[in-house]
């Protein structure tokens, strides 16, 4: 049994995490912290966990009580886990880190768009970005696990197989994304409310998106080169769910795309392909640890259209972060994360 | 393992069915039928479902590839049950029912209500009413369950504890019920469509519905004496949920009716009686076999308010199924059903 | 032309103000207040009114700003126009308050429920409930007019055709309430979050709403005797809307119901009694200053239940408001108040 | 007054027709037809018309009558006008139609892309692409206009003015683009369902969408020379609204790009370029006729993405149709279409 802590789990991804914890027969979840509701009851926070969590209250973080457990998960706003980080791995704990806090390799760049300084660039390097597609033999060993972002799961899933081998014009991908309003989390913002957010579609952040520089990370490492990316994220009237669609030129023609993508995932778990033609939906992956991937290349010219969809709340966050628990303690890697998603 | 097969799998019941006994560690689902879809690939049909069911295809209803199984739902119109039970009983295999052939007892009343005679009615005597807080007992050693409708689920659990303890005024019970889309099935009818039902709220079949019969049998069961029952459906425009809002008149001001509910469901693992105060969300259970319940005397007079949540699709429907059917088999009655909801 | 000012004109019944006044031959908008947006163009918060506002900006509150005006509307939260009404009303001014300030007659019970002292009991005698369809000759004259609340207005159209004709049990009046959620506001709270309101379903303030004292001093003056109310209010998820489900005992079995209620609203030029047998929708009057009402009773018996329908922002409070100051002003009644719902 | 027929009046476009026309000063409507409607009253099937159009109901297509109106109207799917113009036409009448039959003016490209034979070539001399923005003079006297398709109207209005100062790249344009439901119309498809389209995202149609080839003629009309155009339409959870992201490459780093689309459409009624960096909503433009753009060029590089909003039952069909009657007659262009955006 491996004992759990959570730092911050009040919002959409600590509740996410609690639902799939609880349905892990290897996970007990010891410790869930909270400055604002201390002492409150989780079921009475969250009904939907009633039955599951009876006697689990949130408490003030307290270092000495989540270095008990084994590993630590950061469901927090940036910033916290920087601050927090150094004194925890002391205690000998894992930490898988939702948050955008180890995400970025370079400590100026993530200062640069998240607008204060790095607050743990020491940390960076035995950080492992957990994208098990990509990383995962690091993942195995990894004291420090920086769970990937919702847009760049999706993003890169959807581009890596042909960044990798080197077939798309690297200078121009365009990553037009849509997202679901859980992305925004539960804080109580005007523009999250039901009446500002349903029966409307919206772009946002054109000018220059945090997930940006995350993305670009993974696709530059990809292809061994510098990538020009253009980023467009969108909030949808829907719960859960990203769609990306992802425009790429390719430079030969001749390759069979369906191919290329089913090899590159043949192996992963969580990683479906499609069959050729097929247009993936978000609802299809809801509540489940999966993404989906279609391939296109509309009237056989050279633009590729890459369709991915994930549930931002667990394929984009908290079902990755359970994945990357599973790989990191030596577990089978679907543990816990076997069942399929809710539709309708 | 329990061998199962499905007759008419395509609508919601059905998949709701596939999804859950995917968790399930004794179902094995054999045999799913289906006369439109003939040949076709579950998961091409349900893609939510590809990488658990990916062999299994729709096939015409065969009396002898079904009678080898150990127990065969129904998630079929009415009549089909009607049609082929017999037959089917005959093979030794159980029958789980989701459809209203079997919930009446009286085979004229059914008559009426459905508008065409019934087709089995020598099979009523065998028939459980498969509301496992009721008739567990029956449960255990039946042949044939009908399973309840999902108004008749939610609305007979609020007010099961009223009337078996006399309270209530039995001539002027008023059910007035809230229920998702799903509940209409994946019929293509113009009132279920995205642009007709979403952003709206209307009252159906005010001046009768086919559930009216079936709660009312409950309850009269559960008195002891007629009841007067208004029904008043409502279509929510949400995918799945059932909120009913029960309104009766107490005689006795001095019983503690929470403590009545408390005891009344103590034991059961799927009704949840909330702490006094509490206001349950049909999103509380999405995905779960769960009925949450609150009781409410407004401003302390003699008008009860009891709100019972259930999902439609879950302990209204397939989850309820699956509970009948882990009684009846003598299993754990939770089995492969203890996942909490998806929230948000 | 009239001149029109608004005080808090941020919210939602703000907004659509100004939206209703847009197409209004008589009314020219002169001053908008908001303490928090001071010198933000209005069309700056609402780009929906682009190319109709482009010049008008939010202002300090300033009483002879405000004076000036032929009328002011109150689009505040409770307790605003209690503060600033006799001095407005010294300038000459007439008041319309959308608020709750001066819609009970008796100050005492406006304590009880609102948690604060009666602000301006001494105005009490000279507001004017604007409900038109009761109040008309009233609101000519009338200098201060209290603007009913959404779920009062729907609840009242709906029951008092029978308690105006005395064939009700008054002792046991439910007002079985749906919502959509803007009628929460346009308030930054967790509650109204789209993930937190969409696909759900609930009760709330079951124990007592503050709309409760407003509809039963109605339904007593139409009575002419205390009724007992039980008013259970739902959030339901979809912008606007009210869906009144309206449940009353009738004494006498042999009037027409129908009849009576067409009787009632014959000359009523924004109460639409549907054909008998109808079920009225909420988005058949989303926008629009219209009450759709259908009167029912199930299977012949002695329960009526009648179904009321508005748009909780305009017929439930700016569209009344508009009508309000048709009346008062001499204007058609139905000026500016004549487009049809947006449906679909 | 224009007396007014229309052909095919049970879809949204249709019902969408009568309630602008309801508050057009010069429009009646004499005539409305639908073969499986025949007899029955307009507003028992749309609600929201009650009080507007109490005795028109619908009757068989009749080519008399029709041809007595000053204009016809048709909402049809395609095929219908191609069957009906040359007769209409004869009489002396003018014919808007909304479907697809002669917005393209290639007859092949048309049966290609439709599957069947063009039925009226001989028509499409006299035929005129119903863009204002574009074509006001030719539209004045036409007597045949076809109303552009929402898709094409959104995507066109975003990027004709790149294309007319030719900076764009034109062998890559990109046109991301996602509807509201009622797009796909009134049809009884299980994928409108509610319970299918709701909390979900796709694209479809990737390998080719009929609105490609009238976008791109539009565009190379625009460029004067061929465009390469990859369209990708996506389905989004709500009723109306399209959002067009549209991609491009622009070869002139020192172009005011904002001064470049205001210029272009200052003088355009219904098309508002909006200040620089906003981010237009789909919900400002809910029920009006207008096309709201924003333009940007994310970190000042050489990718210009232009997001474009219409509401696609009113700019993008009946209100642009509305808005090409009043230029064709010769009134006001904005007669009876000035009305703000219902939000929320």
């Amino acid at each position: 049994m491996i004992n759990i802590g959570i730092v911050g789990g009040t919002g959409y991804t600590g509740v996410e995490l609690l639902r799939l914890l609880a349905q892990h027969p290897q996970a007990h979840v010891e410790v869930i912290t909270s400055r604002s509701e201390t002492g409150i009851r989780v079921v009475d926070m969250y009904p939907n966990l009633r039955g599951h969590y009876d006697d689990l209250c949130f408490s003030v973080p307290d270092t000495d009580a989540l270095g008990r457990c084994d590993v630590v998960f950061f469901a927090t706003p940036h910033g916290v886990a920087h601050e927090m980080a150094a004194q925890l791995l002391a205690t000998g704990t894992r930490l898988i880190d939702l948050s955008a806090d180890f995400r970025l390799r370079d400590a100026d760049e993530w200062a640069r768009w998240y607008g204060q300084p790095h607050g743990a660039p020491e940390l960076l390097d035995q950080a492992v970005y957990g994208l098990p597609e990509v990383n995962r033999e690091a993942i195995r060993g990894a004291r420090l696990i920086a769970v990937p972002g919702c847009y760049p799961t999706a993003a890169q899933l959807g581009l890596l197989p042909l960044l990798e081998a080197g077939l798309a014009d690297n200078d121009r991908i365009i990553a037009d994304c849509k997202s679901g309003v859980s992305g925004a989390g539960r804080g109580a913002n005007v523009g999250s409310l039901f009446c500002e957010s349903t029966e409307n579609m919206k772009a946002y952040a054109v000018g220059g998106h945090r997930h940006l520089p995350e993305i670009r990370q993974g696709l530059q490492a990809a292809a061994g080169m510098p990538v020009g990316l253009t980023f467009v994220p969108h909030l949808t009237p829907m719960i859960r769910g990203i769609h990306a669609t992802l425009h790429a030129t390719v430079k030969d023609h001749s390759v069979d795309l369906q191919s290329l993508f089913e090899n590159r995932y043949c192996n992963e778990p969580f990683v479906d392909v499609m069959p050729a033609g097929s247009h993936p939906e978000t609802r299809s992956v809801r509540g489940a640890n999966v993404c989906r991937i279609a391939v296109h290349r509309p009237q056989g010219g050279d633009q590729v259209v890459v369709l991915s969809v994930i549930d931002n709340l667990v394929k984009g966050a908290s079902g990755q972060a359970v994945q990357n628990m599973n790989i990191a303690f030596g577990l089978d890697e679907t543990m816990g994360l076997s069942h399929p998603a809710l539709m309708p």
